[in-house]
């Protein structure tokens, strides 16, 4: 297996690993507001890979396959860990955006967050063809986009 | 190579892959504010997953050795990132704790930062052992603290 391989390999253990981990199950956090501003940091960082992705499926960067492994790669690792910051009672003490959806109807919030895990393991596999790519980039934008237009406020 | 040796392993690669890539040579942000949002988030799942290790090495909260390794992994993968965002420029836009040390002597920072992913490379190994991890987390704790000394304003 090449280093790429089992990098993206790798990425797609720790989140298969935490989504049944007690991590998820277990309440974290101390305080609510420490679990917003985590699950903020775990968005911003996904963002921001994601993002890097997007834009070589958007041409506005030259397409690098290495490149795109290794942000998938984070994107991957990183996607497990916001829905552990969403459990009951973390919804004060710091501005955020999550409607009360998100705690009201917990089960449909978990299938659209399973529906972005599911859309971004996908990533890592298709990093090094340009156009299973902007395929996999476009499917894991969805699901992005349909999870914020249920459960944030714009 | 069982699951967790695997998970370890995995974190390892990924932290190993991030500081040789691409990703720690570009400018990756286009303002400054997102740089000091993106290594602000970085560091608080860093530190969130950190603590949770901490947790159990101070008798705080029951050890697992499951729980430590999935955590030593996050850890493991996170802390390869706000490297990546400390970039000449990033100081400003948002308010932020780094010194201008950050970007005088950027090769010390460089190397401090090295030396807490150095340090934090060796938990996964740990986790399976209550006394090793209390040694390794204690290691990692300190190379911490000796980068926030120098580099952090209180």
């Amino acid at each position: 297996m090449s280093r790429l391989s089992r990098l993206s390999f790798s990425a797609a253990i720790i989140a298969s690993t935490l989504a049944l981990s007690p991590i998820a199950a277990q309440a974290q956090f101390a305080k609510s507001e420490d679990a917003i501003k985590y699950r903020q940091g775990a968005f911003t960082v996904l963002a921001a890979h994601f993002g890097r992705i997007g834009a070589m499926v958007n041409g506005r960067v030259p397409y690098d396959a290495k490149v795109a492994a290794e942000n998938a790669a984070v994107v991957v690792a990183v996607s497990a860990l916001p829905i552990t910051a969403f459990g009951p009672g973390t919804d004060s003490g710091r501005e955020h955006r999550a409607k009360p959806e998100v705690w009201r109807d917990a089960a449909k919030f978990k299938a659209a967050a399973d529906r972005m895990t599911d859309a971004i393991a996908k990533l890592p596999a298709a990093a090094g063809d340009p156009a299973a790519l902007k395929t996999a980039f476009g499917a894991a934008a969805a699901s992005c986009k349909g999870c914020h237009d249920d459960f944030r406020k714009d």
